[in-house]
């Protein structure tokens, strides 16, 4: 059992209902393609934790307040909306409603399976009255036809079950404006959100229904169709109806013990700013004729097809703790429902698993989800980088706003404007464009994928260098400063050359520099004059990096070491997250770090430091980082690795992966953390398989901590796929497909080409660091051994 | 002319109409006495720029709005009410209502005398049909009867005035929830204020009636109430009447040419958060009674003697700059206004001359108002820190949210709780506690008010002090930090080591120490021990003053002067101020300030700096320093005189004396400057009188700039009221009244007792220093080329 869930190594079944846990499991079983997000609800909509259908850049706009306005301030913010939910399939059984908080259920059970993208369920379900039927119903996402959903839907009267034949009716619903409980305090975002859809048009006829919306201040129209294949039985009945908010199909039928009622349903769903309702009705008519073409088993056999080749390149075993196994496979299959079918929209923080975080993308996307695409399906990595490249003109009106050169991303977005209203922790974060630079240079260097460079990243990566060259200037003692910016720790605002932003500006500006090289007429359409990539290398050059001299430790930023200490000892369990017990004045005035930041500076930049210089950094920010985001495990795992400390990096790596499966932020019900999820594959690959990618060279150091008894993961790089696999004393590599390529292996130069073998050297010995009082994460051990606090 | 208004040295007179200029002369012709403020707008009501009528205190709370909330973010805010008009007087002159807009009118002034306290108001109306009447209205707020204010009121028909009587009908209202324009953006603000009083009560008998509201969530209740005196005329008629928002006495009378209609009303005001509404009306009716027991007479000439008294005391002559001459006495005759009544209340810092900043009371009060008020009017700045001390709980309340032991005084509050929204530049400026006991300080020193320092001051330097020694901590190596706070100068916010907080903060422990050994008993009541003085001692000492020792200056905090620069050169004229026009993350992340920071440590804590030091420093900030804030040019004057820069000095004096006469910040509207109307006096008497008041020792350092002839101020100190008199050559110190006083001329020790007169020695030469690009004071030189900008 992990978090409720029963283990296997690839599927996630939970067993019996537990009402309370509804909001957790619709999280863990939502089902996506990037461009349709269905929360893993039950067919007949009730009992819900928290119903939600998104669609990916769908939102509604309302005013961000503000007691004491300044000049800069977004107006505006973004929050995805539930749309007309068409997961919703009743059944009425001899006229009683099946519900599971009636009744009985003798038998229930939810599935999701990582190799055929399908989330079945199976009910034996008694009704008050004492009737019985089992209902068996798989739902799917289609990562093949990307605007289509599909439910398979299947009842049958079960024995003993009374008269010979059961009464079944089956209502098939598109419903609009859902009642949801309102999330938030503010009441004009409430009621934005109350009805967000406005009704402009319904359609139905046969067995098929279109209903057309339109949001009333963000005026983005959706129309969300269904159509329906429904088995031939006698004395079948059905009816369609259509009126503003609810389409339905209504299925009747006597069904004999032995028979069943099977009805498969087709969901549609398109949505535009700028396209007439007629036009998006067509769509999704379109769709729908397309999915009937493919039919049922059509749509499940391209499913399982996709998901084959994805794993081929992507899967990560472990041998030796069924738990981390099953949460790995259970994240990369997120990170791919997220990822796949984005094209050109953002990954936001939650995927389109739940409303948390208002549905906005953040440099999580970037940062830690990216690097897992890029190596495991580059071209979903490659179109959430068209999505920024496109909201480039967005970027660089909000430069312009902010008196700066070059393109400023938002810190927070649905559809590329600035939706933060807390400029400290937001405008003031200019590191997510460093990071959007680095993710595209990384998906360059992962890819030489030649067109996007010339058409998009060359632009991104220049855009960027721009900016930090205007947000920077040169002191005659200190090189090149970068003051009053927040960095990736959220503890800490508005500071001086913060080392991570420092470091990622620097290679921001280098890689423009590299980019306008390789592509010379995209530099001079873009104005990039030798006088200026001058400019950026003296920058990056100059680049002031603070250092406590005395502690001989790396300043998180310019006077960090010298601020107080959080008192760890006073401060009870309770108060975390500390943000919600704290002032910010206080958090930010004292050496007490939410999330990795020096230290993801020693991941994503370790280029600029050396092995000891790590080691001594990460202890000392790992006394003070208490991990209040979910941000942190997954780099805290990576460094502890690279430090030798194992057991460390294996305990936050199991906490990176379960993050979600264990609820362990107590806020699962919105949504995924599709950073942790990532985190946890980074906690493998660049922690336990030590793969980084400084310059463009894939290098690998190898170990696995002393519980562990196998890890093997693949990837892509230059469309060559490998397998890595890592024993106590050895570690593998196997070319799977496409050309030789070089790489490292602990320093040493290898070419993966069929399959070496190389013996893995001893861990470097630095002392254990320690974590904050109370803070420091579940120790792990042998399998079956997994919880000891637990015990 | 200044401003518009017409030169004389003793009152201030404005003639002719001028609809759109109404908002400013409504401002600067408001009367108070601290507890009541009366806007000058027209006794006819219409046409108006602002109506206003305050209580001091008298708020409405409303909803603070986030669309980010915070942990320990104030959620109420508080804004001024406009209460219950009892100002108002209309006409109808046979039937036409005297409206200044319609008719013609042949004569009008408005005068506010600053010996008599009354402002008086000469109209010669023409009406459309020809009918000519005088109006003459006087009107006070009591500096001596706290809760009234009276009016008198005089109409004559004039000759040639058609046939032989004028029936005139004069209606003396009370309006409660007078219909205002709404200067909010936020819709929840602007509905709590659109009629924030609701009725609880009226009455009427005779010629008095009395109306008894409250306000909706406040809960605070007022009443008001009005009587009159009619002198008798044949065929005189008067009614009275009263309804849940107005009350009326209507007066007609058939006058003659030659025969006047002359009415006295008395109003009466009382609040009360706790008291019935019976008890409020009693309380007012008690009020309007003992005015009537005066009489108009009697009040007219308590209020002469109240002012006569004040200005023997505190009066200031320049010899050699009429328009500055005025400015000054007006600006004195504003603040005793604020102050003289305010008994245990906030000072706004609009006085009770206008709704700006919602009514709230700031750091100005006891940093620039309240030194003015304990060298010229002591009991008042007495009762204003009496105000501070009642607040103590919420501030030690405020300091427990904050996680901090004392007391945490708000940025901005009326009732004592925060309202400041944006903590940056609110809960963060924690100076304003330090400012406090500064303040407490220099009243005793002033003073020697045992009773006070029992009963109120220690306590306040003794929580004060408790709030540094826990917002602070020792680093081995910098002394005592105070990290994340932010000092005055609102273009920088959340820094390390603000100079001026840490010196202020340094006094505020080192006048505890003091305080507590004055008054051990009180020290034992409060808990101080030994150790812990001990622990203020030893912070005070090692409190940390950063100093960049290449530019051999302070840095305003710490890293200051490795900022960038702005770039002033580029920043056009329209753009200031620069909160309107750049984002704060800009302004605080480069070398740009607001308003005086270390110059005001300059000034206050001088005794920390030497000669060449304060030069060098000021020099250094005065090129960054915009003066967006009307806090600075007092400040800037003071010490540009000090440094010996005094035609400097002069410049801004007149700059701050003017702000308000001349719209220098264009929201005069919105109430008067009473920080930079003190700032004047400073300029005056700290800049060219040199008084300072370290370790409460009065010391002066006199000098003239070229342009003026002679200085004399005077002041108390101790019981003792004094002059200082300045001419080009000599100071002349002179006893006024009471026992003789030590002082020092120059560094030299004197006793001021009879008329001493010294010679001046020469000012020091330091090169003069620059204002950024464009934002130099306006060059003042000899009289009647004040402004040579404008010939």
């Amino acid at each position: 059992m992990s978090g409720g869930f029963d283990l296997a190594p690839w599927e996630l079944r939970w067993t019996g209902l537990a009402v309370d846990q509804l909001h957790r499991t619709e999280s863990v079983f939502a089902l996506s393609n990037g461009h349709i997000g269905l929360r893993g609800s039950l067919d007949e909509g009730e009992p819900v934790g928290l119903p939600g259908s998104y669609l990916n850049g769908f939102y509604e706009e309302h005013a961000l307040p503000y007691a004491e306005a300044g000049y800069g301030y977004p107006e505006a913010g973004q929050t995805v909306v539930n749309v007309t939910d068409g997961k919703i399939i009743r059944l009425l059984v001899e006229d009683e409603p099946l519900d599971m908080r009636y009744g009985r259920a003798l038998e229930h059970h939810r599935t999701l399976d990582f190799r055929t993208g399908v989330l079945t369920r199976e009910t034996l379900w008694e009704s008050p009255t004492g009737r019985k039927v089992r209902v068996r119903t798989k739902r799917l996402v289609s990562f093949t036809q990307r605007a289509v959903a599909a439910i398979r839907y299947e009842v049958e009267p079960v024995e003993d079950s009374g008269p010979q034949v059961t009464q079944l009716v089956a209502q098939s619903d598109l419903l609009a404006n859902e009642p949801i409980e309102s999330r938030t305090r503010d009441p004009r975002v409430a009621l934005a959100l109350k009805a967000p859809l406005a009704a402009e048009a319904h359609h139905c006829e046969g067995l098929r229904a279109v209903l057309v919306h339109r949001t009333r201040e963000s005026g983005l129209r959706i129309a969300a169709g269904m159509d329906h294949e429904v088995e031939a039985v006698p004395g079948l009945r059905t009816e369609i109806s259509a009126e503003d908010d609810l389409a339905r199909l209504t299925v009747a039928a006597d069904i004999p013990v032995g028979g069943a009622l099977r009805l498969t349903k087709y969901l549609g769903y398109g949505w535009s700013s700028g396209r007439s309702g007629p036009a998006l009705r067509a769509q999704v008519e379109a769709a729908l004729a397309g999915a009937r073409q493919t039919g049922w088993a059509g749509l499940l056999a391209e499913q399982q097809e996709f998901l084959a080749d994805f794993w081929e390149a992507a899967d990560v075993e472990v041998d030796g703790d069924d738990e981390l196994q099953q949460a790995l496979r259970l994240g990369l299959f997120h990170i791919l429902q997220a990822g796949a079918r984005g094209e050109s929209r953002a990954i936001p923080g939650k995927g389109l698993t739940g409303p948390g975080y208002d549905g906005h993308a953040f440099w999580d996307t970037e940062t830690f989800v990216l690097p897992v695409l890029t190596y495991t399906m580059p071209e979903a990595a490659r179109d959430a980088l068209r999505w920024r490249h496109a909201t480039l003109p967005l970027a660089q009106d909000r430069a312009k706003v902010l008196g700066k050169r070059g393109a400023a991303f938002p810190w927070r977005s649905i559809n590329g404007q600035e939706c933060s209203a807390y400029w400290p922790a937001g405008t003031a974060a200019f590191h997510v464009s460093a990071d959007i630079a680095d993710a595209v240079a990384r998906y360059h260097a992962a890819t030489l994928d030649a067109e996007f460079d010339q058409a998009a990243g060359t632009e991104l990566l220049v855009e960027t260098a721009r900016l930090w060259q205007s947000l920077g200037h040169h002191d005659p003692h200190d090189g090149f400063r970068v003051d009053g910016v927040t960095g990736p720790d959220e503890y800490s605002a508005v500071v001086d050359n913060n080392v991570y932003t420092n470091l990622m500006a620097q290679k921001n500006l280098r890689e423009a520099i590299a980019a306008c090289g390789r592509n010379p007429r995209v530099a001079t359409r873009l104005g990039v004059t030798e006088e200026e990539t001058a400019e950026w290398a003296r920058a990056a050059d100059r680049m002031r990096i603070p250092y406590d001299d005395l502690l001989q430790v790396h300043e998180q930023a310019e006077g960090f070491t010298v601020h107080e200490e959080w008192d760890f000892e006073g401060t009870p369990a309770e108060h975390y997250p500390l943000l919600l017990n704290y002032p910010y004045f206080e958090l930010y005035r004292k050496q007490v770090v939410k999330q990795a930041d020096l230290v993801l500076a020693l991941h994503l930049r370790g280029d600029a430091f050396d092995l000891e210089q790590k080691a001594r950094d990460f202890a000392y920010y790992e006394a003070r980082t208490v991990r209040d985001s979910s941000l942190s495990a997954g780099t805290q795992s990576v460094v502890a690795a690279e430090c030798g400390h194992l057991d460390l990096a294996y305990a936050y790596l199991a906490e990176a992966a379960l993050t979600d499966l264990n609820d362990l932020h107590h806020n699962v019900a919105n949504g995924l953390h599709m950073a942790s999820l990532a985190g946890a594959w980074q906690a493998v690959v660049a922690g336990l398989g030590g793969m980084r990618d400084y310059d463009g060279k894939l290098t690998f150091a190898p170990r696995l901590p002393s519980a562990l008894d196998r890890v093997a993961f693949r990837m892509c790089f230059r469309g060559t796929r490998i397998q890595v696999e890592i024993t106590a004393a050895e570690a593998t590599y196997r070319l799977i497909s496409g050309d030789p390529i070089p790489a490292a292996h602990h320093g040493q130069a290898i070419t993966i080409d069929g399959e070496v073998t190389l013996p893995i050297p001893a861990a470097p010995e630095f002392p254990t660091p320690k974590a904050p009082s109370g803070r420091a994460p579940r120790r792990r051990t042998k399998a079956g051994d997994s919880h000891p606090e637990e015990a």
